[in-house]
């Protein structure tokens, strides 16, 4: 089985994909009183037809070794997942080939990143692998099929 | 000066102000071949004639006694905060007494739950009490002033 290698997420790395969430090199203004540092509108956010909502996902670590053998996108709006404690998770993404994901990419947090899927993005499912496992996530709230999911023909094998 | 006591964060409690973002009782989907729960559209998002935009804060941890001396409301927007981190949090809301913020309440997060401030609802400003101070907001951006701060007759003190 193909194994995929993890890489450290940069902003720059994931920019094909979407965007990070973390802190930035200046921030956008200080605020509180000098107590609060604001970087503003990080995310490109794209509902199409429906509206924003913010959701709480619950899931379980994963453990090693995990094998990925499916990847989905969601074609009506982008996705961002925070997470609500300070642990690294995995997040894996791919280019589009022709409809399907192309080579898969594979990414670690450093614990303090959240991301934010750009709309229609072939990307993993949600993947902790220690800690709460609890995301808060802003996604698309509208009507009609936003889930388009692609088994591979070959799966993956990642190494944590 | 004034002493404020601090209550446990719960939905009954704080639905007057706002939204707590926290797993439910029981979620709305399970999603990921049974792996997470999905918990769907826990917040009352209103941006007027503004959009939704996704931000940083990195704030400094603040120390016991906290002096509350300033209460600020955005009457375009709501604006919801989600903790990056398990620690707890203070959230401090007022009533609308004619255009004033009324008595204070002030609450404590578990460590496990964000918040979403309805809009135009009295509130303090982002209050970490312990951990890295980082959280991801979702607010409204967009043009015109959407601040309003108003300064207390008396301010009131916080233990803990």
């Amino acid at each position: 089985m193909t194994m995929l290698a993890i890489s450290p997420l940069t902003a720059a790395a994931f920019a094909p994909f979407g965007d990070v969430l973390q802190v930035q090199a200046a921030p956008s203004v200080m605020i509180n009183r000098g107590n609060c540092a604001r970087y503003s509108d990080l995310a490109g956010l794209d509902f199409s037809d429906g509206r924003a909502g913010i959701s709480v996902f619950h899931a379980k670590p994963y453990r090693s070794p995990l094998l990925l053998d499916m990847m989905e996108r969601h074609p009506q709006g982008s996705q961002a997942f925070i997470p609500m404690s300070d642990d690294p998770f995995l997040v894996i993404v791919a280019p589009d080939n022709d409809g399907k994901p192309g080579l898969p990419q594979v990414f670690e947090t450093d614990g303090l990143q959240g991301v934010n899927y750009h709309r229609n993005v072939w990307h993993g499912v949600l993947t902790p692998i220690r800690g709460n496992g609890l995301f808060t996530v802003v996604d698309r709230i509208g009507s009609g099929s936003n889930l388009e999911e692609h088994w591979l023909d070959s799966a993956y094998q990642i190494l944590f």
